[in-house]
């Protein structure tokens, strides 16, 4: 009897080290063909340079939906549509523009004179405009919230400047992000309780450069809307530094402002599964992206790995057991309108989904996924962990998926991943001018398609 | 006893956590350092934007060395001296140039007319020029020395077009460099050979640009020394593309020579060690690049690295048990006879040398470390896994240095390694006019420096 089992493992151990060998072979095709005739850059310098920023609401969104059921059709697709949602229309409506003035310092008998400098500021996503009429206010610096709180007598009729710094000890700049963006995301509402006139706010990077990085900002409910922007990092030092010496006052214009919401759309183009036709893989990113540049590694890179995974399963001929979708999700970044319109309508139509899995962290070199999912999925996920490793991806984490399939883990207990590229210069170009299609390596670009190519397969293959 | 036995090795593995504890807890000071406080940034804009392309035997590369001597005093060395060597002297001696010339396809009665386009050309490193007459020759193209063979008889008073592709299937670059490095090494004898008058190199990058890569070559001690450049890939497939279409002549002129040996050095700097002053360990990179750009990638970080773990060291107050060399070895592209006068040296005085680090893969962001070490080595070194992996450096492999210790192995068999930043970039600026500051992020170069500083503390602590 013993023996027998002893058998029985060892035909089992078998028949598992050759089924990864035959996954082995499958994932270096898709490798190789990715590699070899890859379309995944060429569709970004389309969707960058041909379309270029796509947020919600603008022209440039429908033009970008239009695209990428084009795209998603011409790589063959059994099924493309557009799934409706109504989406925020914010607008930047003009030039955001700041001018810091402060008193030089009086040295061998040259008079104290007010010298003025332009500032690099970008008004935050969703915050209103200062009106016609600039505002011109002396700068409150603070560091943290605790510092706010401790000077809220100081703030009425100022604006203040959150300096708060990028925490570079983090090896993971994702995590400097997470404290961070706090500031961004609430400073406004949390000034204005106290008076404030304006804010504006460190931008959360720690690039070498002075571009500011917009993102989304949200005011409460309770206190005054007031304008809001980001600063370079150049100019904050410079600001920092400046109030060192004696007071600075600041102008500010901005022209921030909603229309009323309007028409977007998620663009999904879909392989029929062959064995579980009514169950689901999605895989997407979103298409929208901020207006100050092209979106390309947030994230145009996220829907250039999208379509190329549909392209190399094509081009392979492989015909996926479940119904794979392939998502171009609407309006990420200032609403999620669309992520929770895809969860919505999966949950209104009873759809089964096996896992989602989102890119939406930029198109750099792979380092592996994280996962939203059970103890028992990931003890079967980590299993794959050899077969990701010879590209780079074999760090199998727990926790982090994506923005827009969260709404789908949450309602539908879906099983989500996010893909974790090398994350070091996310944040050089997140949300800023720079963001543009150059500043996007090529075979890095296809080493994240090959990834989650190989995710998606392995996952098709057997289940979680 | 079984009971003692258990207890010992339950001791002994509770020793060993406690140690692995205080390591990562130093490791990550060394990080917090670096990551706060770093220079290697701002040495490599020195050494790249002040000095820039530094090839052995050129005045740069005097100014090199005097700033590395100066930079490694500043630092904290206890000693820093110069270690002098004969260095090659191949100077490009003015500007390269192609131009080809193709009949235009006759249409709608327009007359075949003789066409011109230059293309983007750089003469191999070692190659002499056309002299003052460029040489005018049709082209002949071959993909491999088997095609070369065959065509033996049709190459005389031609150009030799080696189309070698970069293997862009290999998930390392370096293996695809591996392949086709040969026809630029070697490339122009054999084509000299068969009495052809000069060889194009397809460059060895599988960049998006046109930018053509030097690098060096050799000729045998057989053959006509011809001229020898590399050719842009755009320029490249247009070439190939016009001669499906028709023959192909191209005029080019270049004016490589090489003046008399003359005097170099390695700059050393040492930390002299506390418990074991006579034993070392080294740590470097090169400090020559090609004359093209400024060697930021090739090999100015391995410089910045090198300084900035000293640098660290010094800051945290960290005492090694061994001597620790911090080499910027000469002339590493086109002779490497810093690295065999290093190791003649250590030869020559019976050093004992303990472990030898080299970073000359670019200043990426890490993914390990490549190891030339013994079974009972490697198996030592595999357990400091865990404490690299948070630095994203925990790919230790076997193979691989680097040329500037390879002679220390050779000759004391001296276990050595190399540092395996992500290799996908390397090859876009390897050799070319953008190996610039600019191409260079700052936080995988610092990433970089943490985890070569981490690897050499361990290998001072716990020997090999």
């Amino acid at each position: 009897m013993r023996k027998i089992a002893l058998l029985i493992t060892g035909l089992s151990v078998s028949v598992q080290l050759l089924a990864q060998n035959d996954d082995s072979l499958f994932i270096r095709r898709i490798a190789n063909e990715i590699l070899l005739n890859g379309k995944a850059y060429d569709n970004l310098r389309e969707l960058t340079k041909n379309i270029g920023g796509r947020l919600a609401g603008s022209p440039n969104m429908v033009k970008a939906e239009n695209w990428g059921q084009d795209v998603l059709r011409k790589t063959g697709a059994d099924k493309v549509w557009l799934q409706q949602c109504m989406v925020p229309h914010w607008v930047r409506g003009g030039k955001d523009e700041a001018t810091a003035f402060y008193l030089n310092a009086p040295s061998k008998g040259i008079a104290v004179t007010r010298v003025a400098k332009n500032l690099d500021v970008i008004a935050l996503g969703n915050s209103l405009g200062t009106g016609a009429k600039a505002i011109l206010a002396d700068i409150v610096e603070v560091n943290s919230f605790t510092e706010l709180e401790a000077k809220k007598d100081q703030l009425k009729g100022k604006i203040v400047f959150y300096n708060v710094k990028f925490n570079s000890t983090y090896i993971r700049p994702f995590e400097a992000y997470r404290d961070a963006v706090t500031y961004r995301g609430s400073g406004a509402s949390r000034a204005a309780k106290y008076g404030a006139l304006a804010v504006i706010v460190r931008s959360m990077s720690h690039s070498t450069d002075n571009n500011p990085h917009t993102g989304a900002m949200r005011y409460d409910s309770i206190n005054a809307k007031i304008p809001a922007v980001a600063v370079g990092l150049k100019d904050a030092d410079w600001m920092d530094e400046q109030l060192k010496k004696g007071p600075l006052s600041v102008s500010m214009k901005t022209n921030g402002h909603f229309l009323p919401d309007t028409i977007g759309h998620n663009v999904i183009g879909e392989l029929t599964g062959s064995t579980y036709p009514d169950q689901y893989i999605t895989v997407g990113g979103h298409l929208d992206s901020w207006d100050p540049a092209e979106g390309a590694h947030d994230d145009g890179t996220g829907i250039a790995h999208t379509i190329e995974i549909m392209r190399a399963f094509k081009a392979l001929g492989f015909h996926p057991k479940h119904t794979i979708r392939f998502v171009l999700f609407a309006n990420e970044e200032n609403g999620t309108r669309g992520g929770k319109k895809y969860a919505e309508e999966a949950m209104a139509k009873k759809e089964k989904h096996v896992f989602a899995l989102e890119s939406d962290a930029g198109g750099f070199a792979p380092r592996g996924f994280g996962f939203e999912v059970t103890d028992d999925q990931f003890a079967k996920i980590i299993q794959w962990k050899s077969l990701l490793e010879p590209y780079g991806a074999g760090n199998l984490v727990r926790g982090g998926d994506g923005s827009d399939i969260e709404s789908l883990r949450e309602s539908l207990k879906t099983p989500t991943s996010g893909f974790l590229p090398d994350p070091q210069r996310y944040f050089d170009y997140h949300h800023a001018r720079n963001d543009v299609f150059e500043n996007v390596n090529k075979r890095e670009l296809e080493l994240g398609a090959i990834s989650m190519a190989a995710l998606i397969y392995l996952v098709d293959k057997y289940g979680l």
